[in-house]
């Protein structure tokens, strides 16, 4: 299929199967897709946290919007960005550049002195939200793969970043949570939104050609 | 192929040959994937211009961090957001929606209350920033698009969102620029990383378990 197809086939999964749960072949392949997203100057600053712990499911039913999809999905996967850029995390990223394609270290340092310049004129709340919209990026190839596969899922953002942050101990990596893909079966019965038509505005409202 | 092979696939090229055009087909392909993205509750709060007149990337290269894929692309694609949200535009959303799906206007008014309370309770710096994050999923499909068509591409924030939208007159649609797609055919003669490693963090940095 291609992924027009899977794009018209996938659907925002409402509900859940528990106890039934996606491949680690799959789970790996959506990982996959999530990783080779491109970023802004190539630094992935995002890491991707696949949680497929009940008990810790359980603890982040709280602050979840969709409830039952945090306890009943088979894996969530986290999206958890860089708190802030810096220089060292800038120069970790291109030495592993430029080690992996056999060049010397610095070869890139023009390009990367003005990107510490830029990055070091703004603030880590303005640094964070470039961050988390690469992690969207990220998101979009994830549910991409997961339609692909024939995996449900649902990408969500209505969650306690604050809780996932504190069960998941993000602090201590630097990182704070951004969005979500629930990861499941779906459940026909229980997921209303499955059986009803995709609505998407017309291609001659969404487009404006130049 | 898979999408994980068409990501292999693909790189941000840095250099287009002029006079190359990519098909309509082909445009209208990736069009389509950015308009079925997922946004969060459906809002789809964001618009594809697709430039391909020659006079008007000619204006917008003063200000473009790549001004030879500027101007020799074959077709810019601006992702372009809604200033803010309001209510007058979730309503049009979900009257939409309702007329598609054949059910009474309103059907979701307890979701869509609590919706425009929510947004009215952020500034529009920041439900700006909310638009912007949905409209990178669409440019992240919009790219595994591309690369399954085998067409070249490189996204782009290095641009002055300020010329375009100026250009593109967009206040007058309420809209403002969010970050570009170069689109066209790849000069392998100048596109110097086209010859380079991909270079992605390992998967087992890249992935945390629980």
């Amino acid at each position: 299929m291609s992924l027009l197809e899977d794009l018209n086939w996938r659907h925002a999964v409402k509900a859940f199967k528990p106890n039934e749960t996606v491949s680690q072949e799959n789970i790996d392949k959506i990982v996959e897709a999530a990783r080779l997203a491109p970023t802004s100057s190539g630094l992935q600053p995002f890491r991707l946290l696949v949680v497929e712990d009940q008990d810790i499911k359980n603890k982040l039913v709280k602050g979840a919007l969709n409830p039952e999809c945090m306890q009943e999905c088979s894996h969530v996967l986290i999206f958890a960005g860089w708190k802030d850029y810096s220089e060292q995390k800038i120069d970790e990223v291109y030495d592993m550049t430029t080690d992996k394609r056999g060049l010397p270290r610095g070869r890139f340092s023009s390009y990367t002195d003005q990107l510490k310049a830029y990055v070091g004129s703004k603030s880590a709340e303005e640094n964070f939200e470039h961050i988390a919209r690469q992690a969207y990026i990220a998101m979009g190839l994830a549910l991409a793969q997961a339609a692909e596969l024939k995996v449900d899922s649902c990408p969500a953002e209505g969650f306690s970043t604050d809780l996932v942050d504190e069960v998941l101990e993000l602090d201590k990596l630097g990182l704070k949570s951004i969005a979500l893909i629930y990861v499941g079966v779906a459940d026909p019965e229980r997921d209303w939104v499955g059986s009803m038509a995709k609505v998407r505005l017309p291609t001659e409202d969404f487009v404006i050609n130049y």
